[in-house]
């Protein structure tokens, strides 16, 4: 990194730990001893290995998903197919409860937290709404930078702080979320800050864009990076010159969640964009991580590459919110079910194979 | 097919219909009116289509698997890394819910209904299982048919009898699970005899076989084959020639499912090869599947390509017993919560996109 960073971050950074091989070996062990053929449950058992490994624990007791919301400057330049207002308006819509995220939180047992990072509305008290804005949405990457490095930096820190709040309300898995008319655009540039791609290769439709507006919209991000000039080497510089609010605070409380112990599914390309942001300020970040699911925008693939994270889902999903991290969370439930329950050999008097 | 069919067994196929047209487009245009980019659920999108237009329910009431149990002849050949009585142990260790098809079970909140189709053991009557015994065990179909045509007929008789209890017990979405030491074996013979392939082309390792006994499952395959050459027209003659009880169980519920109007999840390879003999019966059982995993086993992609069925899930599993099966009905229950719960722009003022 370029520039050192501030105390707080520097320190929770440091925090950050390995995930304990031990355990993950503990775990497989009991795995090996179910009556079953040894890893004949494949992904779950590295779900459970992964999960135990990383909180401890082999009970889930609260689950939260935090969708982070965040306007964008680069929206002016006609990359999304649906108007700015529809930020705020699908704030209100997650904050009442019927909106896709709510009805798959539901689905998983989750509560979710709405977090304001930079609407340009202004919300009365909600419930469920944290109003946390560190602008009232990001300028124009275009143009110029996204927002300074000091506002980069506080996005980062509102998530390290929801992230800190979570042991106490005995949160052992979060997801995250996001909301932001455009941001697939500022996720876009991201992925081809990060892996060096171009920006047709990592560039989809969004919410249902057209040609036209995907060849604006790649066009944009090529104008933006090479005004910018973000260094991979520095994340916060990324993050300040091509990014986003939401994605900042996806990227603070994902270090944070590693800092403490907690581990967070990651839903697709937005979150996937705030992950790699974290992840490349930490070489263990990612150990605490899971890749809910496989997004249809196609730069989602060379971001997980680099994160070296495989989803646990393909089901063709490109809506964001939260959506694909409900799901995922559904099977570390079921994993960790499987871990607890399955018998042994020993004690169901199951004969062992392996003459063969 | 070359041979008539039971005046049952063929008037429970001509009850088999279509799933109507009108309702899928009738679920999509709601799916469509939600606040959300159209489409952007994927795959959630069309298993709630593909539930309503089976059942013209939007929730599901009670969830079972059948996990249908045999031994086969073929064991003999050295052809699994399990003893042959591993079959009626695992049938104990279901009923008294230590095994993994109960975990997930009860974590996707279905019952779990074990059916001896041909287990070589006696068991005492036992709650949550229905002894329905075809034989006990087929015969090694490397040195003649596992099965005669008529004990075929009475695999599927049961299976359809089992379909017909659900209504009953306002069961609305049915999953299906294997036991049976070596059944990868005539798994794979049945992927070979429809699709046409080489048998090494579709036999994989199963509970775990190293390489020697990999080659000598392929020539038990591959003998079994030459000597007893089941016709793929009659699928029938398959299921007796090279299949198990469990597996005709299997077709037969299926049968019975499709003609009753309740979707079937499908496990994994066993179940698959159940499920074709099922679907090479009638051209629209397909229609009333969904493939819940895709497995480890090399053959199972090629009997989905064969049933055009795209699986749910890729979790590397290679266990059956109905374990993919359980997992597949959580993304169905998700899929219906989000068709009922999503509110649409009408009802939550969010703009709609589409000027791009």
């Amino acid at each position: 990194m370029t520039m050192p960073l501030p105390a707080d971050l520097q320190s929770t950074l440091d925090r950050i730990r390995p995930i304990e091989a031990a355990v993950v070996a503990e775990v497989q062990a009991r795995l090996n001893r179910q009556a079953k053929p040894q890893g004949s449950l494949g992904r779950l058992e590295e779900f459970a290995r992964q999960y135990v490994a990383i909180t401890g624990r082999k009970e889930i007791r609260n689950k939260v998903i935090f969708t982070f919301a965040g306007d964008h400057g680069v929206a002016l330049e006609g990359v999304s197919a649906f108007p700015r207002e529809v930020t705020a308006q699908m704030v209100y819509n997650f904050v009442s409860g019927g909106a896709a995220i709510n009805a798959l939180a539901r689905h998983a047992g989750a509560e979710v937290i709405v977090v304001d990072m930079g609407v340009d509305h202004d919300f009365d008290a909600l419930d469920g709404l944290l109003v946390r804005k560190v602008g009232r949405g990001t300028a124009n990457f275009a143009r110029g930078p996204a927002m300074s490095r000091a506002e980069a930096i506080r996005c980062l820190e509102t998530g390290i702080a929801l992230a800190n709040s979570c042991p106490a309300a005995a949160i052992d898995l979060v997801g995250t979320g996001d909301m932001g008319i455009a941001n697939t655009t500022p996720s876009a540039a991201i992925a081809a800050a990060f892996t060096g791609l171009e920006p047709a290769q990592v560039t989809h439709r969004g919410t249902g864009i057209d040609d036209a507006a995907l060849a604006r919209k790649i066009e944009v991000i090529r104008t933006g990076l090479a005004i910018n000039r973000p260094d991979p080497r520095d994340p916060l510089d990324v993050l300040a010159k091509v990014g986003g609010f939401e994605i900042g605070g996806i990227a603070g409380l994902i270090i944070g969640c590693a800092a403490a112990g907690i581990p967070v599914v990651v839903d697709g390309f937005i979150s996937t964009a705030g992950a790699l942001i974290a992840a490349e300020m930490h070489p263990h970040i990612r150990d605490y991580l899971f890749a809910g699911h496989q997004s249809v925008e196609i730069g989602h693939k060379a971001m997980l590459e680099r994160l070296r994270l495989q989803p646990m889902l393909d089901l063709q999903l490109r809506l964001g919110e939260g959506t694909g991290a409900a799901l995922g969370m559904t099977l570390i439930e079921a994993a960790l079910r499987m871990l607890r329950e399955v018998r042994t050999f020993d004690e169901t008097g199951v004969s062992e194979g392996g003459a063969h």
